[in-house]
């Protein structure tokens, strides 16, 4: 009989549909990226690159790109909603302690979360 | 009886993990940049920003920012793998477009999807 395993997942993926959090963080650009890249840190990423957006007129997008993959974020102020993808690879990292980190700074009152694996290659 | 009415998606999220693609495209950071961002067209979306980055001693990341949320690769040559993630908003993107697109250019002969619907908002 071939033996077949699944290896460890290659990267985990975390992703956020935040609903109820403040709309005035949610439009505040500087305080967005301060979120995300202290999040990047809480999850023992290492940034090697960001770029944010304000949208007219609301709204804010942002990419942190870490060496260990992306942490995104894209606002909507009028619903209250934040849509949110903390997806790094390798066992030091932390993305679920980083999620925590962006639920409560965002102030979010009701926060929905899925993992996904992203990877899964098979050995033998 | 009070109605509940969920409203259309704010975003579609298309989850790729691309398996048995081109390993000397993956590698290929102007290639990957080309592929992502002819995506982005295929895709009826607006660049607004793009980000790529080689790695030592393989792999590629990049992100497409654009107006109606991002499109994400990050890329290991050395297992014929790609993480995809093409997340747009709005009626006139085509995300599922895209993501055939990519898969069609990374010569990917072992695809995967998923298709996330992002921002659920009750109605009424």
């Amino acid at each position: 009989m071939v033996q077949v395993v699944v290896d460890n997942p290659i990267g985990m993926h975390v992703v956020l549909d935040l609903y109820e959090c403040d709309p005035q963080i949610l439009d505040d650009i500087e305080r967005i990226e301060e979120i995300l890249t202290e999040a990047a840190e809480v999850a023992n990423a290492t940034v090697i690159d960001k770029r944010f957006h304000k949208f007219s007129p609301q709204g804010v997008s942002g990419v942190v790109v870490v060496s260990e993959s992306h942490i995104a974020i894209h606002t909507w102020p009028e619903h209250g909603y934040a849509a949110v993808d903390v997806y790094t690879c390798g066992d030091h990292t932390m993305p679920l302690k980083a999620s925590e980190y962006i639920i409560r700074e965002l102030k979010c009152k009701r926060p929905t979360l899925v993992k996904l694996d992203r990877g899964l290659l098979f050995k033998g």
